[in-house]
């Protein structure tokens, strides 16, 4: 096989079409968006990426242009198992989590690019191939939103194609976080799916108090109730609360998500491709979930992420949610009647326009 | 109070006086150091520092020098608690392990010497007082040195006036790590204290399986002996292979010791204080470990360590190994039969040699 020659790297400061809020990361911006091309000896391409909120991106980029380089430059692309615990390990002091993990995601990401490009197959059916056709739901970050604009979003999110949605909890007052879903259960009426995220604000027996009192609204989940940190608690609020419990975007490894899994801590475990570690640890993760009887659910990078959805039998909801990236992807996803449709080009199909990006460089 | 001023930071590459080996991270040449020193409005300084074993520094300098200079400059530097939790969140996303975790273990740093500094306390006073005399144990990173140059290397450590040795297990073959455990006892006698660190190598039922073939030799304990990502592997062998397990120098949070704590994983609680959050989260993993009746022994970064341990009633050793850093640090630890003095200076007491390290520059 011919042998990787080349990775470059990129480090983009994207504005945001509109600043955005959530309980506990404050008002967002911009996002860091950081990319990675890999290259094999024949020019073959692989593209990956990662994102922050604001944000450790230049200690990613640090990751990827100081260290892979040495790391993979020269090795076999298509032994992406055998790359991913070189990597791990030749980063595990001073690794395994925060800017190092978002760094091999890219990596692993492109990787995996690479090898369905080459194999002339789109990533979702190199993966295993269940359904192109993934429910999706339309995630708002939307915690200062007053009602009506919260509405009004909701509006347009139903005429872009989305039919279920999350919204963001966590004000200051519970009352007002019930009065805000039960606005949206009226207008949404009975059983569209509707899901709430808190962004790790409470204490355990406070998410357990609002689990209680959101529960008659017949939510589909309550997402991350409190810190990552805090297996137990969540399966106390899972437990107690009343309602189904989604977490992952925080949590950074398949043993992560392991501690969660084993532990009746999740109903709807949500890796995201960008941090867990790249596409490998995401299948497992799924995989996993499956052997627990579980569904799994997803974060961020929905256009990377509906290819790994459309390999897992038990795939339940694809978060579709945008920092606007879609202003730098030459064919956004598509969203047809509350499904995202997993595109059947080569590879992940994300053609960046690497022009504008040049102009956002951090 | 005055406010910080300025945060200046360091990045450097710190060659070995010989190359080091262990089972994981293979063969180590140099280190990377990353240095902190915050100024308040007054001109008053505080040091800190963290290191990895080769890899990641640059992140770590990317994390020190693009995020932290916004985050803190202006604060009030006495309030460290709640720059903490500043930072934590801040940085959260992209955040809380890895690079991030050191950088925020080296700016707390600073900021506690910063206030002993300014109180006119050596840190281990400031924190509280137990005792100044620390028992510390030489940990010598010795895999693949032959037999006879590990025995050579403990009479010098003998000579150092150390009395208790870690050794480093993982070889090929279980055989080997026994007769060179074996060797050792028969070396330094019936009841030296004498450790074995494995350095993540094995599976938890290797790790049974070596715990119980080396207990006859009357260790103090085992160390890391599978990864730091399953604590209910730590709590079987534990359990299981019948000598104590220490672990540590890869968990990055308070939140990962009280899952190890919690779950009867780990004898000696093991934190590291340039990678576990800082001095804050130490005394806290220290004082958790004392609530669960457990003692706190150390890793890493010996000459700011011994405040820590002075001042924890549950201390039992302080790991003293060497990067060599001692060739740039004004007064280096003092070891006095068995034991590691805290020094009597105002704040950690660490004086670097700044000329020699710019050399170093990475
Ligand atoms: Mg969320
Ligand atoms: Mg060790």
């Amino acid at each position: 096989m011919p042998r990787i020659a080349s990775i470059e790297t990129g480090f983009y400061r994207i504005p945001l079409p509109e600043a955005l809020t959530d309980s506990m990361h404050g008002e967002m911006r911009a996002f860091e968006l950081n990319t990675v091309r890999i290259r094999d000896a024949d020019g073959a391409e692989g593209t990956g990426y990662t994102y922050t909120v604001g944000r450790n991106g230049a200690a990613v980029d640090a990751v990827l242009s100081r260290e892979f380089p040495e790391i993979i430059t020269g090795e076999d692309p298509d032994g992406i198992e055998r790359l991913w615990h070189k990597a791990w390990w030749a980063l595990h002091y001073g690794g395994r989590g925060g800017p190092t993990i978002l760094a091999l995601s890219a990596v692993d990401m492109a990787l995996w690019d690479l090898k369905a490009r080459r194999a002339r197959l789109p990533l979702w059916n190199l993966l295993g191939g269940y359904d192109p056709k993934v429910p999706a739901y339309a995630g708002g970050i939307d915690l200062d939103l007053p009602l009506d604009a919260l509405l009004k979003q909701t509006d347009g999110n139903l005429a872009k194609g989305f039919r279920a949605i999350k919204m963001k909890v966590g004000r200051k007052r519970l009352a007002e976080d019930v009065a805000r879903v039960a606005a949206m259960r009226a207008h949404l009426g009975e059983g569209f799916p509707l899901m709430a995220d808190a962004n790790m604000k409470w204490t355990v027996d406070e998410a357990i108090r609002a689990a209680r009192a959101l529960a008659p609204h017949d939510l589909t989940w309550i997402e991350e109730p409190t810190i990552p940190d805090d297996p137990a608690g969540h399966a106390r609020i899972l437990r107690e609360g009343g309602l189904p419990v989604a977490a992952g975007e925080n949590l950074r490894t398949l043993w992560d998500f392991k501690q969660y899994i084993a532990t009746d801590a999740v109903s709807y475990p949500e890796p995201d491709v960008t941090n867990c570690g790249g596409v490998t640890p995401f299948m497992k993760i799924a995989h996993l979930a499956e052997a627990f009887n579980l569904p799994v659910t997803s974060h961020g990078a929905h256009d990377v992420t509906v290819h790994l959805l459309a390999a897992c039998p038990n795939r339940s909801y694809l978060e579709a949610h945008g920092f606007g990236l879609e202003r730098y992807i030459a064919e956004p996803l598509r969203i047809e009647e509350g499904f995202a449709i997993a595109p059947n080009r080569p590879g992940h199909g994300i053609a960046f326009d690497w022009e504008s990006l040049a102009r956002l460089k951090a």
